[in-house]
């Protein structure tokens, strides 16, 4: 499939923020055999299957949601405004405990088709039933980086683990390539070094990294610093887990040092702004920890604390959020937000050679956004708009590892009717299973 | 015109936060001379000229956005991540100083077509050339609290008072009554209290309402007690502001006496959530102002510091911000958000025998919002999806003051193409102008 998208504006975000040089430029974008094989100036006669015209459109590296659980999509709006534990003990725990693999496989379609229609192209899961999850990515067309969540301090500690292990063999690579997958222990509270231990030992042996809730909530530091003496990034760091590819979830609770540690160590940061404020967990480090050079990128995490997987609000609440919070407007500027959905979101998963940029070589994840739009004129400045102005909804093609997917705003690999039929039908039953 | 709602889900916002019943009913809803006649089970043999099918719709009030200005879509993007004073300095008041009628004109038509589209059918401006303004809500069908801002200590103080004094005496109720006018004293570090004694006659007279920006930075309460040694709320009370209808928009920096003032003297709030974030404002104490009995709306202030217009997104940013500023999740829920954005809404404009609420008697200003979408699948609480999950485009059909201004997403009083068109020609020559 060779494929012209012609006359976009292009968000290449191959600069870094604070480049002297313009983010910007025009032309057309070629894909061949699932990579970018020419930016610029290009001629229609290349024997294109495909010729997608971009005029009115700003074309940039598909968004990458670096923390997700994909599944609880079917527990959008089922639980808000609650008080944490009693928002995890009486609703969230007790509705997941019954959840079958069946009901995980259309909920992370509900997800996958939810975040196509907002310009993900690269979402990274931690959840259970992962064969479950991995199908509906293989059939979506979508790409994901996959993980079974573990919880070391339960009954099922050892036999989570073993499957956890065995679906990261089975499944990385596959999918042509578009499915990755890694270990997740769950948290520092959850998973006590012992457990941790474990985990290093078959990352190593996988040569797989590892996504971990990390210093999340004010309580988790309490508890980590009341149980072992020290703060949950000093103790990952004194066990030895930052040695290997990490990825933390999260990261709110931060100091001076530890952000040192986190840049140091290239641990990988995820955050998730309209998580953190609807459960209240509190405010992450953005700013500092990017002028440290820290990685940070963004997510969505669950639909049950956001309540939607949209990376365009995920970029703006960010920005808004560190604005308020360091209490300059400087903070957290729109081109930088934009880093972190797409080309960090790359660098955290170690995947900065193949996605995130628009750039010949690399995988043709690409979305066109379409800025024909009230909201979205007049046109002063395109990264201002996404950032401060644009609805997912404005993402109308997309492009995942060089297949259109999305196009004029119709999936073209997923059938949504039945989607949000099965999607509905498994919510209302595990509604009606856990009441009873 | 005679018009059916029917099969739709509804959330008339009758009832107030906390109430023991059911938020929602399922029915059809009857217009007749632009107010609700029916609501209920209605028969479909009632003589309609319309009927429209609202089935997988939530309907509810259209959202009120208290505070903006309008024309200031044309400055959308403009000038972002700056400081405070280099954006007004450098970037704002320059282009401001140049606009002319019919920039102003196009500015709040591209602003109409955008807050139609998001489901916004009452807007309150304060901006100028607002003849041209009202002539802009005339055409569109929009309903509108419209005021000439004026600043006391410029030259143009007295020739700006008496311009917004003839306004609002000439356009009050014009537009079949959609167009209802105020007085608009920009700020107390604007207009020194010799000032304001002249607006407060000047409303007394005219029965008009007073809207001011109102305690919205740290630099005006310093300035303000430098100047008085009181704070802004303060001041205003003492020179007997309060006396009168006083919407006050921003209102971030007030103490526990100064609520109690607020709330005493009915003092509505405009609450500006994301201009405060992106402004690097503050956190206005929300939650607090309610719990005291202030009546706290929404609005979304002018695109260049928000950058749009979308009550929806206000919802969420208001909820969400207050949860993590109180580090409680059970801050500001769903329902009252939408509270906030409707019924709190024409009640601090003191129209709430007319407007906020769905029920027999009140104008017809309603929105049908689609949920057939998959980020507002599955239906587990429609006021939770409303504000945690939906997007500006899922506003589906608009009805204001009993007549359909939108349509599935087609607004059917304005020509979207031209407007578009004539802003970013406005724009373009603005920018070149402003440079020059």
């Amino acid at each position: 499939m060779k494929i012209l998208i012609k006359d976009a504006q292009i968000i290449p975000m191959t600069k870094g923020y604070g480049a002297e040089d313009n983010y910007y430029m025009q032309g057309s974008i070629a894909v061949y055999n699932g990579r970018i094989s020419g930016i610029g100036d290009i001629s229609e006669d290349g024997d294109f299957d495909k010729i997608i015209d971009a005029s009115g459109c700003v074309v940039l590296p598909g968004f990458i949601n670096t923390h997700t659980h994909a599944a609880m999509t079917l527990f959008r709006s089922y639980a808000d405004d609650l008080p944490l534990m009693e928002w995890l003990n009486t609703k969230i725990w007790p509705i997941e405990a019954i959840m079958s693999g069946q009901d995980i496989f259309w909920g992370t379609m509900l997800s996958i088709l939810e975040m196509i229609k907002s310009g993900t192209t690269t979402f990274v899961d931690m959840y259970s039933f992962m064969d479950d999850v991995a199908r509906a990515v293989e059939e979506s067309g979508m790409r994901a980086v996959l993980a079974r969540g573990v919880i070391g301090i339960g009954p099922n500690g050892e036999a989570a683990l073993h499957e956890s292990v065995n679906f990261a063999g089975n499944w990385h690579g596959k999918a042509d390539g578009r499915i990755t997958t890694m270990l997740a222990p769950h948290a520092p509270y959850t998973c006590p070094p012992d457990y941790l231990k474990k985990v290093m030992d078959y990352a190593d042996q996988l040569g797989t990294g590892i996504h971990i809730h990390l210093a999340e909530t004010l309580s988790e530091v309490a508890e980590i610093e009341k149980t072992y003496g020290k703060r949950p990034v000093e103790l990952m760091h004194d066990i030895g887990l930052f040695e290997r590819h990490v990825l933390g979830a999260h990261v709110v609770y931060v100091n001076e040092r530890e952000i040192e540690i986190l840049a140091e160590k290239k641990v990988g940061v995820a955050h998730n702004p309209q998580s953190n404020m609807k459960l209240a967990s509190g405010i992450a480090p953005v700013t500092k920890m990017l002028e440290k050079g820290v990685s940070v990128a963004l997510g969505t995490d669950g639909a049950s604390s956001n309540n939607n997987l949209d990376m365009i609000e995920e970029m703006r609440s960010a920005s808004l959020l560190q604005k308020v919070a360091t209490m300059d407007p400087t903070s957290l500027p729109a081109y930088q937000a934009i880093e972190m959905a797409t080309r960090n979101g790359a660098s955290v998963l170690r995947m900065e050679k193949e996605i995130g940029q628009i750039e010949v070589g690399k995988k043709a994840d690409l979305i066109l956004v379409d800025f024909q739009k009230p909201h979205l004129f007049p046109r002063h400045d395109a990264a201002a708009h996404l950032v401060y102005a644009a609805q997912a909804s404005d993402v109308k093609t997309v492009i995942i590892d060089g297949k259109v997917i999305m196009e004029n705003r119709q999936v073209l690999t997923l059938d949504e009717e039945r989607i949000l039929y099965e999607a509905e039908k498994c919510a209302q039953k595990l509604v009606h299973e856990v009441k009873s």
